[in-house]
């Protein structure tokens, strides 16, 4: 699978070992919530945005545990809203990853504590000493995670995509920006904060994180609308049967590719100030974005 | 109403007020998600919880502003707990304070959303400089409240609650520790916290903070049983309609009034080596649990 396939798999591996060591035992009378945490956080993922964290952070020369914990906690809140986005009130999907949705498995009171509690779970873990010595920079790690998860992030995005936009492709755009470019933002911000980077490399970074994002969610776009729901492991065509407008839906599939090609080679550029250092964050946005599912 | 409850009910402003300041405005196309909050966040409420942070950092001395902050972290975990418990998939109730709750004054979806934010909103909050200068104070802060509102606090005592507690005053007491005597203790520990203070100090309020929680705890079940839905904005005889066991159910109300009438006094006693400092949290107890609703 090549050099950043296997070192996409590791990290995953890596991650998910972590995760099983950071997560709350399942235990005592309240042990089906931490089944079901168990359930959604350890389950089959892409964990793409830990695998980000590590890979920026190995880049700045940073010590392994410590990211395997900010890459831990990143997680936690992304499948906490995979669980609330699968709610029966929300996208109301079966499926994720092949796999009934968490609501599906156990029940929709449990699935709603479950995220709860991984959120919790995430911050619990940036905040303890073991993720860095220096407090300040603990704190900085919660600050950017809660924005980009709240209600000027993530959060926000879900709503408006609730609410549905239907026609304006800079109303999609910061739409998605906020629904899942925030927290792949994370995936650079927390390691930039961990190795007190100057100004310089966190722009050129977060440049990279919005093309990436904005990229990858093309991608997913075109898979919506022509992919083969065996291999996604998820209902196909959901934005256009819902009437929403995404990329594709608003440019046609052909421009949505031309775009996306323009896109790839513009995402890489913004690492040239790394110079060799980031090649591999340059050949990992080359492999995420040959994603198929 | 007495110096205590002047106290109370200038604390309530004071942190009204400052939720006001603190969370996001009701601005852009996510402005359900932001003004669905702040219905939740501002409504009415006791807060019980931030005016004990309050009353407990003026006792070290601590300034007001940044107690205030931490105040109105807890009060938003608080107020997404309720939003959550509210949902039909959990406690499935249409009336808090008298108000619609949020799933009915909104919708489902949004009432999910809203309490995700909120709950981010409070680590933001918490995390941030203004808390606190130092930044280890500020992560533990963070870790503090994670923890008591994670799977080994709130959300695991929501989750035993929802299995339901048939027959056994320990696991009744624990579930209850759990659900709301977290958060409560955090009321105490995110002051001690701000203060740097010694483990003596923090053990004394914990126990005060532990019976106090279960006193508060017992008042409810006895005005669940016996209370005017009127007075309180709630239903009434919830527990007994879904054969839940609760400390009335389980005692008797005799029984369960006279367990109170010691606990209260137990209560205070955890403040004597704080002397007259404690004055004001003695008499806040008197003055929490006389409630009627």
């Amino acid at each position: 699978m090549g050099e950043v396939g296997r070192r996409v798999a590791e990290a995953a591996d890596l991650v998910t070992v972590a995760l099983d060591e950071l997560l709350p035992r399942a235990e005592g009378p309240e042990s089906r919530l931490t089944e079901a945490m168990r359930y959604a956080a350890l389950g089959p993922g892409k964990r793409l945005r830990p695998y980000f964290v590590l890979e920026t952070g190995r880049m700045f020369g940073l010590e392994e545990r410590p990211l395997l914990r900010a890459a831990c906690a990143l997680e936690c809140v992304h499948a906490y809203s995979l669980i609330h986005d699968d709610l029966p009130s929300m996208d109301n999907d079966d499926l994720r990853h092949g796999r009934p949705t968490v609501h599906r498995a156990y029940d929709e009171a449990t699935a709603v504590l479950a995220g709860d509690a991984l959120q919790a779970a995430a911050f619990e873990i940036l905040a303890h000493a073991d993720t860095h010595p220096d407090g300040a920079v603990r704190a900085e790690l919660v600050w950017r995670l809660a924005h980009a998860a709240g209600a000027r992030g993530m959060c926000g995005g879900q709503m408006i995509d609730l609410l549905g936009v239907r026609d304006d492709l800079g109303a999609v755009a910061r739409m998605q920006r906020m629904k899942t470019g925030a927290l792949i933002a994370c995936a650079f911000e927390l390691p930039l904060a961990m190795a007190h980077s100057g100004e310089g490399e966190r722009q050129a970074l977060m440049a990279f994180a919005q093309d990436l994002g904005l990229a990858y969610q093309i991608i997913d776009d075109l898979l919506d609308a022509e992919g083969d729901p065996e291999v996604m492991g998820k209902r196909a065509g959901k934005d256009a049967a819902m009437g929403k407008a995404n990329y594709v839906t608003l440019l046609g599939a052909q421009a949505a590719r031309e775009r996306l090609d323009l896109l790839i080679e513009q995402t890489k550029s913004h690492l040239d100030p790394f110079g060799e250092q980031a090649d591999f964050l340059r050949a990992s946005a080359d492999f995420v974005l040959k994603r198929r599912n």
